[in-house]
């Protein structure tokens, strides 16, 4: 081999060598798998919500071929259901999984992301969510926390909840003692109602035992599971919560080190476990009420008289007027979504209503 | 440089080549690009239902970092709306986006994917196709013919359609000219109307030379920019498309050759293109109807009278009757709906329905 020989192979050796180092690390880059960690605020197979999670881990890491995965820990694990906040604004998890209303102590304007007394419908609100300005305004609440807020998921049409006596006026209200947190139970409050927060796995005997005389839940599609309505015969239907989104929370730090296919990957996943989970909660509401009905035919569905639902919107009315004279932007969030909610339900009350209306004559 | 060593120089160059090879061709094994071709039936840039065809496309190519392309030839193109399921079916096409319903003329039970008169809403629908047998039942009527269909994008309630004149009776009904396609179509032939079906381009002069006296298009939504609300002052609410599912064709052949990855991609591309253009719908037909509103405010929101809604109901239990007793199938897709909608219906009563009569009062 003469040198010249010798120094072209060597050249072809470097230049082969160089190329598939080259190949190899965009092999390896293509390659690279992410693992993501998840708290959400629920058990271990909570049903529902649960799979809601579930759903959108499976597709994750199907869509990347393996490359995303996303390890889900239930409350019974990280031992902090309402801790997902903060869990996920430090880093301590990549994701989370809960409902935007729990963090209103923390953060006030976290109340307006899962839903509002006399609010919209769930299609309503995805509308305002996706067309309406309302992700916007909710990563404008979520952002300076160095955290995304997603739509994760809705619990359908959520009921007014089981009580044990028929409630006919405002005052038949006033020193009933109701499981019901959050901004409902200080709109109860406003009427002279005792509400109270119990966990739910004290609901069945403290109805039962008459600790509270009310109690509301989700609704049949989760209700069922909890048996009351073996042991209150009125269930009311609701005007608090009309169609409650969860939440997926993603730490800003993560998402922002994640290459761009799987950042579409993750978006996307969330986005169609959200939509499934609120199409399962249609199927398991429906499945689960003529269960109900079959098994308890004598369960009383019940709305509050119109004396009732004037005094509950008054009360809404003015805590809200509350909250939004102490700041710009829950003025702005109200604003919006009460001009979204007058515009589209216009169209769903001579679309939907005026059918469901013909259909029930 | 010794012989020993020259050879030891062949036999590393040989086995750095080697490697490099694996390593190419798995690189280019993982950035095959797959180019699909979807018909669709709408003309280019078609408001709301053209917005979904471009989505899908738009979240399949960026999740598979490119590697699933998707030319969308809209009608002006391929020159045959209502040939998209032979298109696809022939390999001619990969995939299609269009209607159920058009091809129950060459499938009669491909007419219940779409949505029946007095049928289920758009989420009562979803719910039946994704955890109620619907999917499964469409499947068995497109399966044959070399075809998957999932849905494609709801467009929302739609109306009963703009009329010149009142409807008080059903004799306001006999000899009335009226575009109404399909299934509603013949719905109202048994009631005496005169159905017929016109280009959507001619409809308006149509409407205004009075060479017809209704016609029914979709709903606000896209009803505006036809400006039928300028020449009929009467707007039906509706009966007979209570929620329309447009549909994704695939070839099965081509979604058989795709890898894992990348069909999971395309069937949740579909399936969440097809939900946003439903909240999509929601969004627009709020807008527009808000704007109809405050345009033209004497335009009048009708019910058409019980009696009407009473024979409609029966001329469509009769028309169905006669689908079943000629085909197995069409009975157990009829039963499948029938006996979902009932179940999901009491719910949707005392839910959404409850809710929205006690915030209209």
């Amino acid at each position: 081999m003469t040198r010249m020989a010798h120094n072209a192979v060597k050249k072809t050796l470097v230049a082969v060598i160089a190329t598939s180092a080259l190949l190899a690390s965009s092999a390896f880059a293509a390659d690279k798998v992410y693992r993501l960690k998840l708290a959400e605020t629920w058990g271990p197979n909570f049903p529902v919500f649960g799979d809601a999670t579930k759903n959108m881990a499976k597709m994750a890491e199907e869509m990347s071929n393996g490359r995303l995965q996303i390890r889900i820990d239930s409350a019974n694990k990280h031992k902090a259901p309402l801790g997902v906040f903060d869990m996920v604004k430090s880093g301590q998890y990549d994701m989370g999984h809960s409902g935007s209303y729990y963090w209103k102590g923390k953060v006030p304007n976290t109340l307006y992301f899962t839903s509002m007394p006399f609010g919209m419908l769930p299609a309503e609100q995805y509308a305002w969510f996706y067309y309406g300005g309302g992700m916007e305004l909710m990563n404008k609440v979520y952002n300076p926390h160095n955290l995304m807020s997603f739509p994760g998921g809705n619990t359908e049409f959520q009921m007014g909840g089981w009580f044990q006596k028929e409630i006919n006026s405002v005052d038949d209200l006033k020193g009933l003692k109701m499981r019901i947190p959050g901004f409902a139970g200080e709109i109860m409050a406003e009427l002279g109602a005792k509400p109270t927060n119990i966990a739910p796995g004290e609901l069945y005997t403290a109805l039962e035992r008459r600790t509270i005389d009310a109690l509301e839940w989700v609704g049949p599609s989760l209700d069922l599971r909890m048996g009351f309505h073996k042991i209150a015969p009125y269930y009311y239907t609701g005007w608090h919560e009309p169609g409650s989104e969860l939440q997926f929370l993603v730490n800003k730090g993560v998402w922002d080190k994640l290459p761009a296919d799987l950042q579409e990957i993750l978006r996307i996943s969330m986005k169609t476990a959200a939509y499934d989970m609120y199409i399962q909660a249609v199927h398991e509401s429906g499945q689960n009420w003529s269960l109900i009905k079959t098994d308890y035919p004598n369960v009383k569905v019940k709305n509050f008289p119109p004396e009732v639902m004037d005094a509950l919107r008054a009360a809404n009315d003015k805590l809200l007027a509350e909250h939004a004279a102490q700041d710009p932007l829950a003025k702005e969030i109200q604003k919006s979504q009460a001009d979204y909610k007058k515009k589209v339900r216009a169209w769903t009350d001579i679309s939907t209503k005026a059918y469901l209306d013909n259909e029930a004559e």
